[in-house]
């Protein structure tokens, strides 16, 4: 048990929005609408996993829509009591804690306010250790949880609840109802017990996220190597690619930010072409031809001078760019979360190699 | 109070597909759906609204969709046992009864269906006493009543409850679950209590399409009258144009059917040029150029040999039809109900007048 304030949240934010791989949307909003929370009503205790007791009902909270809506359609202040009440009302008990449902620069923020401004615990746990475009993609999926009863609210007051058969069944209902109320809403999903987070949840994700953050906000203090090599030591990273933006391609469709950034090579990547696809996140990064990581591992594009994460809805013609890969959660590499989050479901036609695998014998270039 | 059997199903859903005027889908696929349930569970009790307690809880249950596409997708068998259920558990009581929202071939049959299912009395009223393309469109809403909570299943299994702030609000987001889940799924909405139905319901609609429906089988035993005159006088219509099917343009879009019939008058309209625009069901119907009758008010195809209803569904080049226009339900009139179903509310840009002041003076023909 420790509490979260204002510095925490800036570590959290940055280091979520690099493990966002390119998604979850804009740390700054999400940092705004937590801190907002935590100066009004007071710091958020965070709880190990380890404390929840086994039938205490966890919920998650989040946002669900495109990164860039939420950028400019506000959230409200009465959509977190509306959640807690909708589904606490369901099951018939008090709600005992909030958490994340995924890592990155909004969905690592929102369960934060939301907890703030009830007044609950927070747990130090996720779904994902990462972030993916639809909300299937959980290690709740693997373990057998339902996404519903899930509880859906716009800023306007408008509330959905849905029970579905499967959790790709509650993807296809809540996204249609998320377009129809403008393309970002609030959410909770996959409410549980504390017995079955602490089995299938990525335990820890919040305090590694501010670790991360930390470390990102001090790489360039580092004596005995180059901030770059700082970098990829406090990230464990896998350095893919550095580069020039020269074009992004964009489009928003079905709720989902889905586009391609070129990358022409810089320093010893020069003369060199790669591309980035993404779905909200980063799906591949493929380099003259040569697929060098793809999803469920982390594709994380960061700033060359500030190393800090750039989100998909930040790409821009010109920024240079570090291409870093981050290993998965060990659960994203079994057949059931391949088929879940594996490069197939996203109709890229490869099989999945573990990103280590593909660059064994070091990078391929300096 | 009386019971509902098949024979009485027959005529309902005959006489209902006249008032759906154009919509409410195939009177043929409603009535499968309601004598199927009937003779498996035994007949219905139906209620006069008077015999309902004041503070009863009484429940519309209705298709939402396309009725094209109702006609080629089942409902299932527990539909009407979650939607109870879902209801019930919302009140914390039990539900009195239920009763069809709209009149048509299929709304009219759903209800009857349901209520033979769980054992439920059925009311002899609704909240159109026609049909209408979109779920606002009720007296209930002139009233003051509210949609949600709005049940609304699927025949996989998959539920949603919505709760908004304006019946518009439902609208948009049952519409887009309902394009999610295949185009046509099972609702309960405006659950009301019994002084509130009925205030502002269309008391009579069961019956009243009862009669019509008889009426029609028996329109050609007129020995006074040809049977036209027999069927203008049985269903208090007037005679707006009678053609032959040259053309029908269709679209589906946002889960409705949209589209225009043109007609090439024959008997006393020959030479003579209409068209009857429709949205689910028919909107306005225009002759050389003059319109003769606009939404809120009924227009009504039948066959010239039959006098069955032609839902717009069935629309077919080379069919020979009788255009009648039946004065609506007096609350569709004022003000009030006008803005929620009058033609400017369709995009037509005319005022409403009422069909006996388009056509005072006698039909301009024979």
């Amino acid at each position: 048990m420790r509490k979260i304030g204002v510095s925490e949240i800036e570590d959290i934010a940055l280091g979520a929005a690099l493990l966002g791989a390119g998604g979850g949307g804009d740390p700054y909003v999400g940092k705004l609408v937590a801190i907002g929370a935590v100066k009004e009503c007071g710091p958020v205790t965070l709880l190990d996993p380890e404390e929840i007791p086994d039938d205490a009902l966890v919920v998650p909270i989040a946002m669900m829509g495109a990164p860039t809506i939420l950028a400019e359609k506000a959230i409200g202040g009465t959509e977190y009591q509306t959640l807690y009440d909708t589904v606490s009302a369901f099951y018939g008990k008090p709600i005992f804690a909030f958490m994340p449902i995924e890592a990155g620069g909004v969905n690592s923020m929102l369960p934060i306010a939301a907890a703030a401004r009830l007044g609950l615990p927070l747990v130090d746990c996720d779904g994902m250790g990462r972030a993916f475009p639809e909300l299937q993609m959980v290690t709740f999926t693997i373990g057998g949880g339902s996404a519903t009863p899930m509880a859906l609210v716009d800023e306007k007051g408008n509330s959905s609840i849905f029970r579905t058969i499967t959790n790709k069944w509650t993807e296809e209902l809540a996204r249609a109802v998320t377009m129809a109320c403008g393309g970002s809403v609030s959410v909770s999903l996959y409410a549980m017990e504390g017995k079955f987070m602490k089995e299938y949840g990525v335990k820890g994700i919040v305090t590694r996220s501010q670790t991360l953050g930390s470390a990102i906000r001090r790489v360039k203090e580092a004596v005995d190597c180059s901030p770059e090599e700082q970098f990829l030591r406090i990230t464990e990273g896998v350095r893919l690619f550095k580069g020039k933006i020269c074009d992004v391609l964009r489009e928003v469709r079905g709720g989902f930010n889905f586009g391609k950034v070129l990358l022409e090579g810089i320093a010893g990547d020069k003369g060199r072409q790669a591309y980035v696809e993404f779905q909200n996140e980063n799906l591949t990064a493929v380099a003259d031809g040569r697929i060098l990581a793809t999803t469920p591992d982390l594709i994380c594009l960061v700033d060359t001078e500030t190393f800090q994460p750039v989100p998909t809805d930040a790409l821009k013609y010109g920024k240079r760019v570090l291409v870093v890969g981050l290993p998965c959660f060990p659960l994203w590499r079994t057949p059931e979360g391949l088929a879940l989050v594996g490069p197939r479901y996203f109709g890229i036609d490869t099989d999945y190699i573990p990103l280590e695998e593909r660059c064994k014998g070091g990078a391929d270039h300096v």
